[in-house]
């Protein structure tokens, strides 16, 4: 899965959605809603957005990933997507969980920045006891004291989930490292731990970014980095 | 402030708030809706545990403080309580901040056990953002490793916010510390500290509490705590 | 326990002993040997600095107290303290912690800012377990995320200790705080927890203290302290 | 690197010797002297220790690292052993380094539990200061709030080690997973993020280990996990 943080225009979106499904990525992601720290930060192209995401689904017939952050606007959401995101810091709002789950829609559920594991799959629960069984986990750092990264991604997330849950698995390196210099790395480590995907974002120009520019990586970065991750996914016995 | 984690009885409710308004405190807590970890855990009374709030408000002619956990909720709990209080798990429920914002009714910010001070306060701004000003900030402890308490009470945090912020800041030693035996000392040092406020859990009957009934004091306990922080206050200027 | 973090001449140690005895600290702190991040960072005036302590001893009629970091060192260090400092990132070094415990002198064991209580008192046992049974514990904050302050305080450990253990607890809110300002509202939360003292970094010139001078209080600031924490000390049944 | 924690008996060590060489590992590990959490603890078989080591080296004709905890035994244990470990504890006992850096040895130098990587690299230019530039750094995991692990293994810190400094880096997934089921996922998660080796628990019969016998491999599961991590490393242009 790869794709703009954010949708910004038509232009950035059909750019961004040719090259990711070139490289090889099966699914676009792309942000609608953005729940951001600040208030005064741009907060995403809402309703207009999920109609550009709905445009680029047409025309490359490529499935489609984006964040819902308000209960009543799932049925919304679930109209123009496929995969409905939960985001981190909405782990654990349950009544957003409770909604989800009962749209039966796919869900990809973001671990909460300070989650244990245990509240992770307590959370994925409250989907899966609406009936909700389609569910998708993703792994995108945790909050330690180290400063060099935005999150410390928790590779050890990969074989504990693998032990205790069928449930899928991702890894999303770019809201880990929080800059771009370091995803293919973490990349790279997510196949080789065995992670069933990766949700990696994707600017057809970063430098002008509305959201997160310093993590994504460029059109031409993607497409190395899959021919990479092909590599080491063919050596463990796994194909992308 | 000071009442059960969540209303579970008429007899419950009004021992509670009988023994804390004799205690001196100023306004009484109970869970309506209850935000849990787990699906299969007891949620609160809902809509029934607001009208025992109102209930008790009304007999006592005390103000109550309750949970949140929806944006569309919002009004509806308005109507029964005089401060909203929005949880640490949605800190930065950025749908629900902007629903609470809008009522213009005083609310209780928790503080998100893994969010800096810095998001927290700008998580309060999405509450300031729409015209609401009667923000209330509180620390309820931050996630460590340290295992002999559920979370540890961040102490720094309020001459941190004194010298940030104009915010009136109070500490919930009960949640921080998860067992009833080490409320005392952290909400002594709250006080000492320079807290504007305490929120603590007591229960008649802690042993039988439908939630955290292990970090509950009893009345009594209360009461012998409540004496304790008016000498303290007192010996540095201010009056409980 | 005050003074300043290191010692670095006769004129600033005497007057910091001076003055931190006037405003009623019962013993003085400086640092001869000091264990630095860089090595290129200042390293104290290791045996000049013990000769000077000794002086200031002797002058004052004041237990004095310094930090040992090599296991060779102890007996030297023994001869001019009436206290040993094991600092916090030495916490498990486990030679060291031998040596110490062997010298029967009286040792103060800071903890070590990522330690578990448990750990902590294990590394205790080493002392015990050499038959040195007069040891006193330090709080000194943890690691955490929080950017705002160097060390998160602790304040929880202190009323956990008295649980567990029967050993003297301290609390050292300089090095927690990292920042002058807050070393106050810190230091009377610890008298109010049941802390059973203090180790406060003053200096007679903060602004050009060699190492750690933006935590240090000033002597007036320290004066004026010390009548806070009397009447918080007072208001729950203890003197200083 | 690979070996079991604690040399135990000649049996153990040449059987273990043996093994991990026929898998292809090219340094044998052994631990002498343990630094333990508690005093009551076996802390290792100490000279007789080296002495096997030095045997083992021998008669296999393969490097040994085994970790020194006292400054003043570094000439001893440099006579044994043909790499120095010091440990994640003892990462900033700066006597220690300092004595480390005169033997002009090579060196590896663990990470810190709970150090950032400008610690870590600093505390590294003790040795570099001292003249000796042999150091090998190791990412041992860091201590985090996530329970099902000992320690979470910082994989983002092999690409911001590379970026930031020329020394190699290996990283333990042993010591981080804390249980034998999760040290192939990490292990090969590191080669792929890009490691310059590991260091990888390995005993004979784990269930009888003295030391840390839940997180050590087997030799025939080490065997396996050679043949899986030779693949990956080949796949992203590397051998071991």
């Amino acid at each position: 899965m790869a794709g703009p943080c954010a949708v910004e225009s038509e232009k950035q979106l059909m750019e961004a959605a040719k090259a990711v499904q070139e490289a090889g990525a099966s699914i676009l992601r792309g942000g609608a809603y953005k729940p951001r720290t600040s208030p005064f930060s741009f907060q995403g192209l809402e309703k207009k957005g999920l109609e550009l995401l709905a445009q680029a689904r047409e025309h490359f017939n490529i499935p489609v990933i984006t964040e819902v952050v308000d209960p009543h606007d799932v049925s919304l959401v679930a109209k123009y997507a496929d995969i409905l995101q939960v985001g981190a810091r909405n782990m654990q709002n349950f009544a957003l969980l409770t909604s989800v789950g009962r749209s039966k829609h796919p869900v990809l559920l973001k671990r909460g920045f300070s989650s244990t594991i245990t509240e992770w799959l307590t959370a994925a629960d409250y989907l899966l006891a609406e009936g909700n069984n389609q569910v998708i986990i993703c792994e995108r750092g945790i909050r330690t004291f180290e400063e060099s990264v935005r999150f410390s991604l928790d590779i050890s997330s990969v074989p504990v989930i693998k032990r205790f849950s069928h449930l899928p698995v991702i890894v999303d390196p770019s809201h880990a490292a929080g800059h771009y210099s370091l995803v293919p790395a973490i990349a790279r480590a997510a196949v080789a731990a065995g992670a069933d995907g990766l949700l990696i974002e994707v600017h057809p120009n970063p430098k002008e970014a509305l959201v997160d520019g310093l993590q994504s990586l460029t059109l031409s970065d993607f497409a190395r980095l899959m021919t990479e991750l092909k590599a080491i996914a063919k050596s463990i016995g796994r194909y992308i």
